[in-house]
């Protein structure tokens, strides 16, 4: 028998992708869409590409509408998840695709986001490999109630720069990220600067010189992962295509190391996760080639000349980034099969 | 009397942003246009977008049909330039916007390019200041009768990085580059991994771990710039707008180097530049502002937890990245107002 | 037990969509993937999207490799499939992607194509309705084992105008239709015309005034539909997205027909059916809602002023126009569900 | 001595095209620039790309400011220029790029926009050919003070008809036009509709069965042109381009007309425009060529089987849509040269 699912903050970007895995997933039913401003609306009115919810009406975002579903997966505005998901008890799985629960410390959250800290919940990145630990991330998060999502900048870069770290192959200063981004990760938001017309034919940078709110949750990632603080200098750039996110990182190489052990330890990485693919030498991802998937994509080299460990990771923000990274987490915590429902293939060109 | 002026390899994309931007410079008149497989076909049906050469035919590329005019671009492939501008005697102006004449030492065109080494010529980036010199490149440009313009992603991370390296405020070692470019720069060619399918809604790297023939030329001009050998790691990544070069530099910052000491910098390097734009702290160049002109917009900051300057320089490939670069020079070298003729708007949105 | 799958042609983009809907289709097991220039890679080195083949190569195009198959799928240039077929027994299903099958008169496939003509199969649109028949053309797949399937540009046309026609609310003269096309629909062949620097940023319209091969397809839908000769200026126009059609139709109304016999109709012959999807009043469809899905969304319109009927149709060229249509008329030809494994949600934005 | 000019609205599109346009032109000098909400900002904080406004600052929108001006540009919201132009005086040249002025006939204006009338202005489309008179409508707008620019869907139809309808080649019921149009003709307001996430990989049509505002103005004007009323489907669809119109219009032939006989109505009707460019027999125009410029490219055939001329237009809905109308219109009334300032070539690719 299936789960009962409740979907709240369904109006949006991230909370439409959830809606469109969700359609395929063969445990997890959708009963109840929830939104703000659209509240009242047919789901299909708000998404006209849903067409397998040509029923859904959304409902109002509150914790009576939530309660007695399954799982209730939050894609909501930073600061609203924390007071709805402690009216619902334990018995429900809750899966945050927002930041409130992600970051480990407080004075982050106050620096980054401000407002009432609700504390941390385990982290859904199940590939990310633990510092001084023999498992990964995953087991954290069997029979677990309560998960937050990855942000989408941020899972790029992790998965791109966490095998060297933990292995102490490169040096954790001196990281470098720049992220070609769509706008479908700033959310469905009328704002003049995510308009068509400034966008298209267009490169725009923002957030430069460190103050991108993903920036303290990828350095506690990557310090989880080796075991000591980065130093990462990180810069997300919008490009002309709805979604996608393609992270290009460096780092300066450890003391003899060279291109074969970097592949080997990619290979002892990823090369058993359905969701992580390692291309082969000599060949980099493209954004287009995982929209629509949950799968990243990463390619990994040595710039000799500049000493420096280069890795590039794929993905599609909502997919692996956000939605696809959310039903991976729950069907974990479910005690589902992992890849349950989940695309693999991304819809190219 | 305006200066007679002949275009080879007018068919292809910097050829015809060279003749858009010719149409109005009231000093340079267009004569005589030739190609290569487009030779007999009249101009307007391969560049229908430049109805002011309604009349021109397309002559062949040779030195018989340069020859007698007063200035010469040459828009080639690599290893075409160096032996028609043999034929052409010192009293014609040659602008090579091809590779051939760009690097000094002859082991890195060997490396990069290979075949037939042609020397080196004046270098045309007016802007770049010089290690030990007095003045900037603009200097070595007048009264000189063969000029090589800039590779396009090179001017984006010279005008980038130059300023901080000439000055030693940053560390010549570990440099990082990522460009997100459009694919007219890869020119006006039939090929599977240039269609629109394949580029349209995806990022695409390429050339990844050093591989770039731009490269070396990168390191020659920052070498050039900050009296030292530099390293670089530098990727460039196609996104989909058909125009436009955003380079997202970073550098390590000397000891005790602070913000104010950098923009100081690049205010004396760029203040009394008429197409290099500083912009004032917290803004950000975009590649959409500067289209169709001869202007790079820069942005500077520092990430102080990174310990690193981010410099971004967004120019149009075409214009200051190629045509632009190439006009500006010409004015240079005969006397001419430098700005003559070249457009300092872009056209956004 | 599943039925055996050959796709020939899969190193396109037809071929690469029919892949990647088949991955997920439980009655349809992919053995055998062929290509001409490509035969010897492997397809993931050719399609980087579809991780679910990892270990498939490509094997040359001839009738020895695709025998033996229950199913067949060709997706190859125009003139291509007739020989081929014609070694492959009635007892393999093969569905033809190419157009070589879809005419039924001869003098139209010796106008717009040339070459042998191969005579006429099935052809593969199971919602058209025919004039003078009880049926959709669904009943004439069944059992049936050679499949023509439709163009993209003639599915978008024909869904969008053929519930009008079949009723002779709209007259069959002076039909038009403006399609605003993905440059996928073209394939994936290296042409200058389909660069990305070419499209991006530009509308481009071709084959005007009638010269598009899809022409005489369209005319005879309608004329099945209707019953009678059509006449119809139709003009694709080529648009910055990798997929998607929108076609823009009109038609002028029979004496008094009103708004409201018209959405009856339309609600008559698409009510029940799973991929055509007729929109409220007052909304129309948007060529990113029917990304990567086999829906067609359709909406309709009178402008009372000019006296006609507003059809417009959204499909994925690849999806409903080409691969989806394909495996929808393979699942009815073998006796299957005739919506499995076919996606209904499209990936947006 | 150049005329002073003050540009009203300069914070949006057009007012910002109309700046670029005029920081080159010889005799018309901005001297004020006036926003509403931008009031009291740089100007280049505004409108980033246009690096010739150093030094300007938004000043408020009132007839104070506007004053004393030799020409004022009005690029504001429908409804907002009558009052304000009323305290101008005739010796004040007022150039209107919104809708107030463009119609004759009160009731169009109440049914498509509403709220008070303030009267018909010289209509600002020089090339319009005009029923029963000798000249163009150039000729109306020498030594006028009142101009009211055409709509930019407008100008693309009416420029594509006009010349059949004038001389009776076509019939004037039942013509159609559908338009591939960029956002930027939707202006810089922040709405969810269009957002780069929601256009990008779409076309997405709007204002279909008569809707769109423009529809009573292009009727107005193929009237005028061919002295009888139209009747006319228009629809728009946005396509994913900042910039560009492409109109694909058709119109059923009058009894016995053929091809060379349209063709020879085109060439009289343009052959002598600068600004409007007839394209050779089997040539169609792409909005990319004339993105930046002034022209207008036209395409026409016949499509024998459907008996209906096809005629495509290509503009820049801010260049000959908006901005270079104005100016062209402008430099009419002001006695100047037609040409003066404008941009004849596109900046392609």
């Amino acid at each position: 028998m299936a789960f009962s699912v409740a979907v709240a903050g369904a109006s949006g970007y991230a909370g439409g992708e959830l809606l469109r895995i969700l359609a395929s997933h063969p445990e997890l039913e959708v009963r109840t869409v929830t939104a703000h401003a659209n509240a009242g609306e047919r789901l299909l009115r708000v998404h006209p590409h849903l067409a397998s919810y040509a029923d859904l009406v959304l409902e109002p975002t509150t914790a009576d509408v939530l309660r007695g579903h399954d799982v209730v997966f939050l894609a909501l505005p930073h600061g609203a998840s924390g007071a709805i998901s402690a009216e619902l008890g334990e018995e429900t799985l809750v899966i945050d695709c927002g930041a409130d629960h992600r970051l480990e410390r407080e004075e982050d959250w106050a620096e980054y986001y401000g407002g009432d800290f609700f504390g941390t919940w385990a982290y859904g990145l199940p590939e990310l490999e633990l510092s001084g630990a023999e498992t990964k991330q995953r087991t954290n998060l069997e029979r677990i109630s309560r998960i937050a999502v990855p942000g989408c900048n941020v899972t790029a870069i992790t998965l791109a720069l966490a095998p060297a770290l933990h292995r102490g192959l490169v040096q954790p200063a001196d990281l470098t990220a720049v992220l070609a981004v769509g706008p479908s990760g700033a959310g469905k938001k009328a704002a003049v600067s995510l308009l068509g017309s400034e966008l298209m034919g267009s490169a725009n940078p923002y957030a430069v010189t460190g103050g991108h709110r993903h920036n303290p949750e990828v350095r506690q990632n990557l310090r989880r992962a080796g075991g000591a603080d980065v130093t990462l200098a990180f810069t997300p750039v919008l490009v002309p295509m709805a979604r996608g996110i393609l992270a290009t990182t460096t780092a300066r190489l450890s003391d003899g190391v060279d291109a074969a052990q970097l592949r080997a330890a990619y290979e002892e990485s990823y090369g058993a996760e359905r969701f992580v693919q390692l291309l082969p030498d000599g060949e980099w991802p493209r954004t287009g080639d995982v929209t629509g998937s949950n799968r990243a994509s990463i390619g990994i080299g040595v710039d000799e000349r500049a000493g420096r460990l280069v890795a590039v990771a794929a993905i599609d923000n909502l997919g692996k980034g956000t939605a696809g990274a959310a039903v991976q987490s729950a069907n974990i915590a479910l005690g589902l099969e992992e890849s349950l429902g989940l695309p693999l293939d991304g819809v190219a060109p």
